[in-house]
């Protein structure tokens, strides 16, 4: 599905081409609250910030919840160019956020469809509507352009 | 095994303890590096900070990545008073730690021997070595105590 359905995705997007050109692996996420504000939009900053887990889900949700005063982000959705990983995954799960729309599937990292499927136990207390393959054909042409450079 | 065979665990306690009285779910952790430093020590401060993702374990990898300036503690050990959730033992495998100490098990809502079980999936790229039941039985009674008074 294009990602031009999506407008959160396309900004997503571009997001994720800002953290390539900062030198980060280019993910990038777009938390919007249920009236379709953009609350927080980020890209990849694990190398900026030295810190493995500033993945552009986990900035978004943490200056959301910060601006809201609230660990719940009850009635967002968020938006990301990758399939989360299950850190990312499971941070989706505590801050309750309602839907989740994703682009590129992650075989090697992912971790909603792929290896520990976050959401698929019965421990995990809260699963996201999930909308996967917006914007995927970009997505997954930003990540092997990024790679392939490193090579 | 009782946490006195390891201060650092002793310490980890301490913080669950200091978390106990600021409201906050009883868990602590100490990050340590290869010669015995601490580097890190904290307890959960999801409410405090309104951020889901701030327990213990990630805000001492976050506090010691910061300061060593780099996103992998590969010579550390960290130390944490409960079986680290999905989203920790996450984060413990891409910050590439050594060893894991553990106190309480988790069934509900772990995911290293329970739930999601992160280290034992080929797309997961590190899994420290992991010692579990140190200090387990204070760690117990401080998360049923705390609980017990929130009904």
């Amino acid at each position: 599905m294009p990602a031009e359905t999506n407008p959160f995705m396309t900004l997503a997007l571009e997001q994720a081409q800002a953290a390539a050109r900062r030198g980060e692996v280019p993910v990038g996420a777009v938390l919007v609250d249920g009236k379709g504000t953009v609350l927080a939009a980020q890209g990849n900053r694990t190398i900026e910030l030295s810190d493995p887990t500033a993945h552009a889900e986990i900035l978004v949700i943490r200056q959301a919840c910060e601006q809201q005063q609230s660990q719940r982000l009850s009635g967002c959705a968020l938006h990301v160019t990758l399939e989360p990983c299950p850190m990312c995954a499971t941070a989706i799960s505590f801050a309750r956020i309602h839907t989740l729309y994703y682009g590129a599937s992650d075989p090697k990292g992912g971790g909603i469809a792929y290896g520990p499927r976050i959401f698929s136990h019965s421990t995990c207390h809260h699963r996201p509507d999930i909308y996967e393959g917006i914007g995927e054909t970009q997505s997954s042409a930003l990540l092997r352009k990024f790679f392939k450079a490193l090579r």
